[in-house]
C-alpha cells in the first residue's frame, strides 16, 4: 500500500523548494524500498485567482479524506498565510515540531562564534491552534481613535496535550525541557500552563524542567543555544523562537517542520516561508523542505531508515554545494542543483 | 536648582547595580557642574513586608509632585513586575528607549562572531503602556477545563504617539527605522498601527523605512544586527526583541533604557531584571544602572556633556576591568570595583 503524499508547493519559494523535496522523497523511496504515491494541487495566489479560494474545495477534500484513510500527508511549501492557518485549525495541527541543527561544516555560515554554536541541537515544540492566532477579535471607535484587539487564549486541554508531546520528545532525545513563557506579565494564561504542567513534571520525573521568561529566553538562546534541548512554547512565542534559532544557524532555509494531531495526520513545510524578494530565481535552500520529508518518512511512514539516510546525504552535501544563503564566500549552487546533489548522495550511502 | 532624582533600588540585584549607578550620578553631577537631590525608597519585597504594597502611598506622592514640578526622575533598579507595570501605568510612561551597542573590546563576550557584532548601534523603541500587558483579561470554565485569556489592544493613538518618538529618534540618528509587527496573523491590531504609520512616513521623509514580520525580525537581528538603526515595537514583541540584542551584544547587564511620558518625566532602569541567581554576590554587572543614568543626564536634565562623560568612562574602563557576565576567561571585578572604576576614569576624563 502506497504511502499518500498531497504536495501543495504554494507562493513565492515554495515551488522550487518542494520540488527538492519531492526529488528526494521519491529517492527515498526508491532506494529503502516503499511506494509513495503523489497529488499535486495549486494553494494560495494561483488557487485564489482562479476560484476566489485559497485552497480549493478539491484539495480539501482529499485532505479530508486522507485524514480519514490515515494513510496520508501534506508536504506543504509556502503561503502568505491564509491558507496554512486554515490547515491548521482544520486538521488540528497543534503539535508543532521544529528541529534546529547546527551543521558541522556550516558553522561558518552561523552569526554565532564556532564555539557557541556548535553541538545545537535543540527541538522547539510550539503548539499551532490557538494562542492570539486564533483568538477572538474586537474593533471600535474611541477617545483613541480606531482601536482593535485579539484574545490570546488557551485552556488546559490545549496547553496539556502540546504539553505532553515535548515532554514525550524530550524523553526520547536528551531528556531536558525548557518552557518559554510570560507569567510575570499574561498572568492568568500562563496559570493555566502551569496547572498542566505540574502533574506532567511528576510523570516525566526522568526529564530535567526548566523555564524562562521569553525575552530572557530569546537572550539565552543566543548566549548558549547548545544548552539547551527542548523548548516548549505557546504559539506566537514559538513562532519567534524558532525563527530566532534559525537565524542562529545561518539560515532560516534550513529549518524543517512538522505539524501534527493526534490522528496521525501530519503537514511538513520548510520554516523559511515565501521569501519573496529570492523567488523564481533557482537560489533559495531547499534544505528546509528536503528535511520536512525526512521528518515525513519518520513520523508518517514510520521509515527511521529513510530520514536518517536522507539527513546524512544534506549533512554530507551541504559543506562542499551550498545555496547562496549558506554558501559563505564560496561559490553557491542553485536550488536544483542542491536537491539534486542530495539525492545523488543518497544513492551512493 | 537640583536635579531630583526617586532612587528605586528595588529586589535581586537592583539595591547592588542601582548603588553604582548613584556613585556615577554624583560624579557626574560633581564634574560637569549640576546639582542632584536623591531621595531614596524601598520598593519590591521589602515594601511589600511593611506595608502590604509594593510602592509605599509615599513613594508614589514622590512621584506624583515630581512629575508635577517637572524637575524630577525616577532612577529604577529592578522589581519582579507589577511595581514596575505600575509606575509605567499611573505616569503613561510609553515611550521604551532601549539603546543596544556593541562595544569596542568587548566582541570577546559577545557570541556572535566579531565581524557580525561589529559596529552594532540599534536602538528599540518599545511601546510599554498598552498591547496584552494591560489588556483585557478573562477567564472560565469549558469543555477544555479552565480557560483564561488576555487581550492584545492597541488604538491609534498609542500607536502614534510611539511610531512618532520612533521617526524623531531615527532623524537624529542614522534614519533607518524597521517596524516589527505580525500582521498576516494579527491583522486588526496591526491595522491601526499601519494607519498611523502611513502619514507619519510622509511627514518623515528623510527616514528610511522598513519592515518586518516579527519571527523574521528576530532572525534577521542575528544574522545582521549592525544593519539596524531604530528598531520600532508594539510592547511585547518589544520585550522580546531588546532582550535578544541583549544577548547578541553578550549579556543583558550593559543595556539600559529609559521610560518616558510627554511630559517630561522619566524612568530609568537597567534591562537586566532582578537576576535572583546572582543577587547579593556583589558580580551583578553595574553597566545597564550607569548607562541608565547616562540617558538621565541626557534625557531629564539635558546635559549631553555628563552623558558623553560617563559613556566615554564605561567604554574605556570595561575592556580592562569586567564582572562575571563580560570578563570572559580573564579575571573579573565586583559590582563596586567597576562602578568605582567607572567613576574614577569619569574624573580622568
Ligand atoms: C505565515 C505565518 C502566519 C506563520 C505563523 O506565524 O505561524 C509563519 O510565520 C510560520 O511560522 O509558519
Ligand atoms: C518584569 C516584566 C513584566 C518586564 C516586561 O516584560 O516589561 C521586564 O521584562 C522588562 O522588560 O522591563
Amino acid at each position: 500500500m502506497p504511502m499518500n503524499v498531497i504536495v501543495m508547493p504554494g507562493d513565492g519559494i515554495g515551488p522550487e523548494v518542494t520540488r527538492e523535496g519531492v526529488r528526494v522523497l521519491t529517492a527515498a523511496a526508491e532506494i529503502c524500498g516503499f511506494d509513495v504515491a503523489l497529488r499535486h494541487f495549486d494553494i494560495g495566489e494561483a488557487a485564489f485567482q482562479e476560484s476566489g479560494d485559497f485552497i480549493s474545495e478539491e484539495a480539501l477534500r482529499a485532505c479530508d479524506e486522507g485524514q480519514a484513510a490515515g494513510d496520508t500527508s501534506i508536504l506543504f511549501g509556502a503561503v502568505p498565510s491564509e491558507p496554512i492557518g486554515l490547515l491548521r485549525e482544520r486538521y488540528d495541527l497543534y503539535a508543532n515540531l521544529r528541529p534546529v541543527r547546527s551543521y558541522p561544516g556550516l558553522s561558518a555560515v552561523s552569526p554565532l562564534k564556532q564555539e557557541v554554536i556548535e553541538g545545537t541541537d535543540l527541538l522547539v515544540v510550539r503548539e499551532l491552534t490557538s494562542d492570539v492566532y486564533y483568538g477572538r477579535q474586537r474593533q471600535g471607535h474611541g477617545s483613541g481613535g480606531e482601536w482593535a484587539s485579539q484574545e490570546m487564549y488557551y485552556d488546559e486541554h490545549q496547553a496539556r496535550r502540546i504539553a505532553a508531546v515535548a515532554f514525550e520528545q524530550a524523553r526520547r532525545r536528551r531528556k531536558r525541557l525548557t518552557f518559554a513563557h510570560k507569567t510575570n506579565a499574561i498572568g492568568p494564561v500562563f496559570s493555566v500552563w502551569w496547572k498542566v504542567l505540574e502533574p506532567l513534571r511528576e510523570q516525566y520525573g526522568d526529564v530535567e524542567f526548566d523555564d524562562f521568561y521569553v525575552d530572557n529566553m530569546a537572550a539565552q538562546l543566543c548566549l548558549r543555544p547548545a544548552d539547551f534541548d527542548v523548548i516548549l512554547a505557546p504559539n506566537l512565542f514559538g513562532d519567534i523562537l524558532s525563527d530566532l534559532a534559525g537565524g542562529l544557524v545561518g539560515s532560516l532555509g534550513l529549518l524543517p517542520s512538522a505539524s501534527l494531531n493526534d490522528r496521525g495526520f501530519g503537514l511538513y513545510e520548510p520554516v523559511s516561508g515565501t521569501a519573496p524578494t529570492i523567488a523564481g530565481k533557482n537560489i533559495a535552500n531547499p534544505v528546509g523542505s528536503i528535511l520536512s520529508v525526512a521528518m515525513m518518512c519518520e513520523h508518517a511512514f514510520g521509515r527511521v531508515d529513510a530520514r536518517e539516510l536522507i539527513e546524512s546525504a544534506v549533512l554530507a552535501t551541504i559543506p562542499g554545494r551550498a545555496t547562496a544563503d549558506i554558501s559563505g564566500p564560496g561559490p553557491a549552487v542553485t536550488t536544483a542543483e542542491l536537491g539534486k546533489a542530495v539525492a545523488d548522495r543518497m544513492r551512493e550511502i
